[in-house]
């Protein structure tokens, strides 16, 4: 994959796993203008990059990610709009990166051992999986300095209980690991030591798979929920036959009635 | 309740609970065409039956049921259209079985003592109530030969949270009970000896309620589910008002404040 | 704030955080027309008090809230129209009063010592959040009377996964405290000792945030779950420009960056 170098990413991989690993830990990982168009371009080679399965996003430092640079933001005051239009831009692009996210082709796995803060808290809502350490930390914070977390609350209200969003969202409050798994905001918590480990093994487990059947179960997943029922019962079935004819299935059903193991085509 | 004898099912009741039991465990109580019509032919004589006031989904042998059934698939795929019609028609009929338990006018409760899976899991997410013996155990493997689950995944991330749901899409890896419970997907976990008598327990004192109000709650349940929030209220209040002045509630009520049993109408 | 004094409700205030407390314990504070005209009138007045921050709804006696109040419907059924108009009024009467709190400019919390049954269930289900303590207890038991919580389940349906919503609506039968916090029916469970404490010290933080902010952000919250995912971004972002451009946003980021208290806009 070719992607242009940025000083807030290292970029890895193992297999066909994409590690991104956001290192600004200086700004706390802060969702500046630029690190969002950089996580977007790096995401935007990998979706069509075949050698490319599954994308992990990690964090160096004390904080995941904290979420909007508030001094960028600030900044911006001192224009004829008072920042409106700065405002905008910076808020479309950051829904646009966590809407890429959703409809990625690949899953994306947040691994967490830090602090993850508004937008940043919203990234971890926002992969389809996440594994937190021990220390890592959530909340959506932006109440207490006046900027409600309202497009967070967007990801959040959708992973976790209502209420469970709605204390984060007026309280501002950190909750912990353990919390965070209990209310499904992570799939689970893994000592620090073995957590990158775990991570990376879940990550190559799933990018093993048939990457056709990835793509095209991942986007139903995210096309059926907002559906009434008869209406994602229609879409789903209408994918699975689609499914069923594609050579992938023909293969992994054959393979699986003879007891063998799948040999998948290359991704497209 | 008349129904033509399957080699797939055995159908008792007691009382006024029906227990269908899958039988056909020498093929893990797959989905096949022929046990999707003889449950959907159950269900539909059932629901006409003023005798029967739940039903109570059970299985026979190490699987509660495997999904769709997989030879019988791959067995259309010498047809001109690669199975193509064949496959449409069975996603059909399956979506259309799911469909009918969520519309079925009566409450529906799986007992669970086995490996649930794929279309299988789809059925216990599907069902209004679900026990889970100790040794049951729960997944999405289609993602493991190629064939996404994407139409047990319409049921399954509504009964779950979604990271839950992702995971075992993603993953295709099992679940135990404690963590079905712990999602949503099992209403609880219930010691293997226990299991038939407190799953069989529980149908009783449902079907020992009016019918009447069974019906129209659970309707009301699925109709409003998928409105907004205020359309949602404006129906469950019209329900609520037709309701009042069903005789049921006249007689209930009416029992309640004299402190003595309610007689409920007959079944329609 | 002016509100007409009712035999059904206690009203104090502990410096921004407005505590009405349901006094009707001889009817266990059932929602009666008058009861519900009462909570409503209060709220109204509440809405446009700019000392008021936060409302806590508690209650005294054993039971926190009975829901309808059965003996008034019940009176109705000698009318002409066997009590449907009368019906109908109070059903949109009480879904009114559950909808006005949902779009309450301030949050709401919950402060369940007791007994909350149907309406009185839903009322909780209803409210931002809920703090319980160790004997609460929850159920919609209008099953067990013909007359199914068909309005309560809207509410209740929305704040828990529905498999759990589903038993306590079939069977009628009463959760403790902490099944409650598990389904995320309340936010957790609190000593008896210490329930109106913590539930007045948490009202109090919420209350000394920006009101402004709070009401932004309690709408967007409502105003974005219903939309599909990119919609609900495009909402949520938009809400976001109009709130960094709020004073309270200024003064609140300026405050976090040069590490002082925020002085916030008197509430509106």
């Amino acid at each position: 994959m070719t992607v242009a170098t940025s000083p807030r990413l290292a970029i890895s991989s193992d297999g066909a796993v994409l590690r991104l690993t956001l290192v600004d830990s200086a700004r706390r990982n802060a969702l500046s203008e630029a690190m969002i168009a950089d996580i977007a371009a790096t995401l935007a080679a990998a979706a069509d990059d075949p050698t490319i399965g599954v994308v992990v996003i990690a964090a160096e430092g004390p904080a995941f990610c904290a979420g909007h640079d508030l001094k960028e933001l600030t900044a911006h005051r001192s224009a004829p709009d008072a920042g409106r239009a700065a405002f905008a831009r910076i808020m479309s692009a950051c829904s646009a990166l966590m809407l890429a996210i959703v409809h990625f082709p690949k899953p994306v796995i947040a691994e967490v051992r830090g602090v993850a803060t508004a937008a940043g808290c919203q990234l971890v809502a926002t992969c389809d999986l996440a594994l937190a350490g021990p220390h890592a930390r959530f909340a959506t914070p932006g109440v207490n300095i006046g900027l409600f977390c309202s497009t967070p609350m967007v990801a959040l209200s959708r992973a976790v209980p209502r209420k469970a969003a709605m204390e984060m969202l007026l309280t501002g409050d950190m909750i912990d690991a353990e919390r965070a798994a209990a209310i499904g905001l992570v799939n689970r918590v893994v000592a620090d030591d073995d957590l990158t480990a775990e991570t990376m093994a879940l990550a190559g487990r799933i990018a093993a798979k048939s990457g056709r059947t990835l793509k095209i179960g991942k986007a139903a997943f995210q096309a059926q929920l907002d559906l009434p029922l008869a209406d994602a019962y229609d879409h789903a079935a209408a994918v699975m036959v689609e499914n069923m004819l594609e050579g992938d299935a023909c293969e992994g059903i054959d393979a699986f009635i003879a007891k063998r193991r799948p040999e998948w085509a290359p991704r497209d």
